[in-house]
């Protein structure tokens, strides 16, 4: 079986002065990675004549498919289409099934269609008409010179919508691609290489046709297991008898898998439990009850928080004794204990969680320096609290400690102990 | 004046694989395009030889600068420096400056140097050691075949400070680099394509040195001015001058310039002011304050929150009436009204916050359906209240919600009707 190889090739001057990110050329890798496409190289150029058509030229040395992004609009700057017609040697006629598509399109939407929409229904003859359902330029499809080629808009929902709904079938129907399964067991609580050692006669043992790789960011590690063979059914199998005994070495620290994330766990969990949570925020600020509110659905568990960010609130709105303040500190796991026991409490909730610390940049001493964070969770059962030494950034300290406060309250849930 | 071409070459299967997204050429690309570097290509190729040596070559003819990230791992998958080797034809030896500096990087954090790490000392002759003093990976700088190459580790903050601390200075030397002034104006409450109508006669009178460019982005316009000329000065005092024109056109949308987001301009006026803000948040359920307690110092103005996420706890943790509720609605400009009265009288606050609505994706209804939102701020003089329409996407409406909020309380600060 022959390897298909991809070039990605983002069209757009916005994108050489850095004024957009390039999110599409990411997102097109990621997804023809997971069906076994390689592909072998990205490119941007600007809205420029002889750089277009040398990125074309090259790619087409490269790749048996060329995904092009952006370089569509109806504005005179926009040379993506013109080229391809060029470089394709052929001409640009009217589409009438893309001009009723534009007319439906603006049409629902109650506007004005306007000369140059009607241009964007105007198509290199060699090209498929791909239909956009999302936006006003079409898709365009060519074979030509041994290679297939895509032409989409930069828009990202746009492009997404025109690769699962045709790009991603056509592949699959011309090429026979290799069968793989994916399956991301994502961990908290460990670093990459205290992980690696817990698991490396696991990973050793690994069959060859299996790979893992490690994708660590603020706080997780994500270990990614790709396997390739013939039959998709018999992958599954072999995928989940290896995580089957790559769980009791790193078990405690597995909180999901694939697209979950760890607001997503810890709600499954207090869900499947019937259970409440509530907070008290002090150095967060609210960014742990974000978290967990931006989970659609969250309203079944979540009561609600205080974020009493003086000490004077710790005790006058959450009721924090002023002698706990007063002799240990608002950073401290006295204070913790009683903010999570009181939100709790004023909630009504089976589990209180919170955070007192020093974010930075200020506000640090010799004892507690910043990145000291405290945190707790309270339960019907008592209270759990962990301290924290982070790091010199205030955006990473809250982004840590917000980890830390979920996977507190998921060891408690599953009664694990760290 | 010649214009100074750049070409950024990101090196690295992971990037091709979609693993990791490429921040370092965005950041690149925006910092060249700043000193009037024209970056006329970008390329991001795997670690395979034929393909790193072919985008060598094809950068050369293109690019007076080649800025390289990636690549540059002690492990055998790296292969940016023995490729920039056989590319200038020359021998890679040790480099005992950059071997005491790898050594002094392992001394400081206590950790043991291995024989990998001595072989990052090792260099290619040709090239000029560039010290890295956030990793241990050098930098390596070539003056070959008429073209400048910098060679920098992927890791995104030593990257930029071997750019900060070395590139940027030494383009400078070597070229008469355009006079460029650059002003980014920020607004907020208005669409683009509104906000283009109120400044249409301004934008059209712009002398032609001086270019306006859109940049949206959710709920928010930046208006980007760049200035072309000979002296630094009087471009700057043009921009200014432009901007004193634009005031008066578009002044109650702009919130700040450059580099200020809406919680740090929001956050320099109740400062300025000596005032203090509490929030009830419900359906953002700790956005805000997470965007107000991100900026460093905001304990001087943010007293706390409370997030009441059932109306159970909107009465007995808030106070909301429980005839507001079963009349009106969680949803309703009643609600919120208290809502913000009384989370500003439990925190002692100048001014207090509120937000309800239905963020999705269910919860919905025909009369007030997914995206229907609340919000308001009480103040001494009385409370401001606005309903927002916003889409069927979760985390859209709470992003929206929160920045319409703070807009609420900048205008209430500013005295400005909508």
């Amino acid at each position: 079986m022959r390897e298909v190889k991809a070039e990605i090739l983002a069209i757009g001057d916005e994108l050489l002065y850095g004024q957009i990110m390039d999110t599409n050329s990411l997102w097109i890798s990621q997804q023809l990675t997971d069906i076994g496409v390689r592909v072998v190289h990205r490119a941007t150029v600007g809205d420029n004549e002889p750089a277009i058509l040398e990125a074309f030229k090259a790619a087409q040395q490269r790749a048996d498919i060329v995904l092009i992004t952006g370089g569509l609009g109806p504005t005179r700057d926009d040379l993506t289409k013109p080229l391809l017609a060029k470089y394709f040697d052929c001409d640009i006629q009217l589409v009438p099934e893309a001009l009723e598509a534009v007319k439906s399109y603006f049409a629902r939407r109650g506007r004005e269609l306007t000369e140059l929409n009607i241009l964007q229904a105007h198509l290199p003859t060699k090209c498929t008409y791909v239909p956009n359902t999302m936006g006003t330029a079409p898709g365009m499809w060519f074979e030509e010179n041994d290679t297939l080629w895509m032409s989409m808009p930069g828009v990202p929902h746009e492009m997404k919508k025109l690769m699962e709904t045709f790009v991603f079938p056509q592949l699959k129907e011309r090429f026979s691609l290799p069968v793989i399964y994916h399956k991301v067991v994502k961990t908290v609580g460990i670093g990459e290489s205290w992980l690696a050692d817990k698991i490396r006669d696991w990973e050793d043992a690994l069959p060859s046709h299996i790979k893992l790789a490690y994708l660590p960011s603020i706080g997780l590690v994500r270990l990614r297991l790709t396997a390739f063979g013939e039959k998709i059914k018999e992958l599954t199998v072999e995928v989940e008898e290896q995580i089957e005994k790559l769980l009791p070495l790193a078990g405690k620290y597995v909180y999901g898998f694939d697209e979950t994330s760890l607001e997503d766990a810890v709600g499954q969990l207090l869900r499947s439990q019937n259970k409440t949570v509530a907070l008290a925020e002090s150095c967060t600020g609210g960014y742990i009850s974000h978290l967990i509110t931006s989970v659609a659905g969250s309203s079944a568990y979540f009561n609600g928080s205080i974020i009493p960010y003086h000490n004077q609130f710790k005790q006058q709105v959450l009721g924090v004794k002023k002698d706990t303040l007063i002799d240990h500190g608002a950073v401290s796991e006295e204070t913790v204990i009683e903010m999570a026991s009181a939100v709790r409490k004023t909630f009504g909730s089976d589990y209180g969680l919170a955070s007192s610390g020093v974010a930075g940049p200020g506000g640090g001493s010799d004892e507690k320096p910043v990145g000291t964070v405290w945190i707790a969770c309270a339960s019907e059962d008592g209270v759990r609290t962990k301290k924290l030494q982070l790091t010199d950034d205030r955006m990473i300290n809250i982004q840590l400690s917000g980890i830390s406060v979920l996977n507190l309250l998921r060891l408690e849930i599953n009664k694990i102990t760290e």
